[in-house]
C-alpha cells in the first residue's frame, strides 16, 4: 500500500516532527537519506519507523521497524532537502538525565545557528569529545537541519540539555574552559586531563554567568584585521588543538 | 530625495549584483550592515555608491562615494538579509591577473557552498594566509551569502580565480599539500616555509589533477565513527596546525 494524502493521521504526525514542538510532543526526530539511515541503525538510537517514496529505487534498509511506502508528493512533503533521496526514518530521541561526564566534553552556551549546532557535533565527535551539554538557549540539535549538519556525529556522542544552573552542578569538580577573545593562547595554553570546553553564542559570545564559572579562558590568535571566527570553526580549532596530546600520538 | 520605485535603474542595476550575473556585467558587489561597511572602508576596496533606508537611524558613513536614500520597501528589495539594518554599498570587485603568492596560501578546489567558501576566507585572514586561489567551480565569493560569511575577511585577503591549470602555473614552486583522508596525520607533519593548503569539495574531496600535482597529503585524525568534517571547519583546523609555528611563539 502507498499512502498518497497528506491529510493520513500519519503523514500529519510525521510532518509534524519537522518542527521543535511535534519532536517534543512525540519524542521523535527525523533522519533523512540513505547513508544517515545507515549509520543509524549501527549505533543505540532506535530507529521507529521508515518511509520510502514511491520512485526510491536503492538498497532496501534491513530493519525491524516497520517500513511505509509513500506517494513522491507525500515524501516531498515529509523532506527537509530541496533534492529528496527517497529514505527517511522516524528515530527515537533519547531521554538521559543530565550526568557527570566520562572525559573531555562540550558546553554550548547559547550556539543559536542550527548549522552551526550540527557541524560541532559532527566535529566533536570525531575529535574524541563524546559528551555535549547544551542550554536551552541553544538551537535544536534535532532539527533537520542540525541533523543533516552533524553527519551521523549525532548518532556517537550523547547530548544533555538543561539551564546553566543544571549543567553547571552536572560539571561539579570539571574545569571549564570558555574559548573567548582574552583568554590565553590556545597554542600554548596546557589543557587538564578532563574538562568542558565553552563555546558561545554567534553574535554575543560566552554568557557571564559562564564566563564567572569558567576556571580557564583560551583564544586562537588572529591577525588584527580579524575579529573573529565562525563559531563552528571555531569551537573545532580549539577542540582539536586542545586535545593535541591525543592526536600528535 | 527618496528613491521608492523599484524600477529606478539605479535601484534594479544594484538589486542585479546579488546574482553572478549582475556582478560579472558591473564589476562591483554588495556590502551589507553597518559594520561590514565600516571594515570595507579600512581597507583597499573602493566603495562606489551607499545605500541607506529611509528609517535608517545610525551613524552616517564618512565617504567620498555618493549616499542615495531610498524607501524601506526599496531598501528591503536591495537586501539580502531577513532583517536589514538598512546601510549596504557596492563596492568595485578587484581585478587582478593571476600571480604567485607571497606566502603561505589557499587553493579551494570546487568549495561549492557560500557560506563555507565566506567562512574559509574569514579564517585565512585571521590565521595568516593571505592569498586564496579559487578554481572556477567554487561558490562565488563575492555573493551575499559569501561576503555575510567571511565577515570582513574578504578585505583583507587576495583572491585569485583560474582554471586549475591557471593556478597550477601561478603555483610553480610552491608546494601543494592536499587535504585528505588518506594523507600524513597533520598533527606530526612538518609543513614546509610556504605553501598552498588545498581544500577540496564538500561532497568529492580533492580534484583528481589537483591530487595529481600535490607534494603532500596531511588528513585530521578523526574517530572512527566520524568519517569526515565540514569543509570550512577542516580547512580552520589545517590552516591553523599547518602554521603553528607562527602561533606557537
Amino acid at each position: 500500500m502507498i499512502l498518497t494524502s497528506k491529510n493520513n493521521p500519519l503523514i500529519k504526525e510525521t510532518a509534524a516532527l519537522k518542527d521543535k514542538k511535534g519532536r517534543k510532543e512525540h519524542g521523535l526526530f527525523l533522519v533523512e537519506g540513505r547513508k544517515m539511515l545507515a549509520e543509524c541503525q549501527k549505533s543505540d538510537f532506535v530507529i521507529e519507523r521508515i518511509f520510502l517514496s514511491e520512485s526510491y529505487s536503492g538498497e532496501l534498509p534491513q530493519s525491524n521497524a516497520e517500513t511505509v511506502r509513500v506517494s513522491d508528493d507525500v515524501f516531498r512533503f515529509l523532506s527537509d532537502e530541496k533534492t529528496p533521496q527517497g529514505a527517511l526514518c522516524r528515530v527515537r530521541i533519547p531521554t538521559r538525565g543530565l550526568q557527570a561526564p566520562q572525559g573531555k566534553c562540550l558546553l554550548l552556551d547559547g550556539v543559536s545557528d542550527p548549522g552551526n549546532v550540527g557541524a560541532i557535533v559532527r566535529t566533536a565527535n570525531a575529535a574524541g569529545y563524546r559528551e555535549i551539554y547544551l542550554t536551552e538557549t541553544c538551537a535544536d540539535p534535532y532539527s533537520p537541519k542540525s541533523v543533516r549538519a552533524s553527519m551521523s556525529g549525532l548518532f556517537f556522542t550523547k547530548l544533555y540539555f538543561g539551564t546553566r544552573q543544571d549543567i553547571f552542578s552536572a560539571l561539579d569538580g570539571t574545569p571549564i574552559i570558555a574559548a573567548d577573545m582574552g583568554g590565553e593562547n590556545a597554542f600554548s595554553f596546557q589543557s587538564p586531563e578532563t574538562f568542558a570546553l565553552a563555546i558561545g553564542n554567534e553574535a554575543n559570545g560566552i554568557s557571564a554567568e559562564t564566563f564567572e564559572r569558567a576556571q580557564y579562558t583560551v583564544k586562537i590568535p588572529m591577525r588584527e584585521t580579524q575579529e573573529s571566527l565562525n563559531a563552528a570553526v571555531s569551537a573545532g580549532i580549539l577542540m582539536y588543538l586542545l586535545n593535541r596530546t591525543e592526536f600528535e600520538k
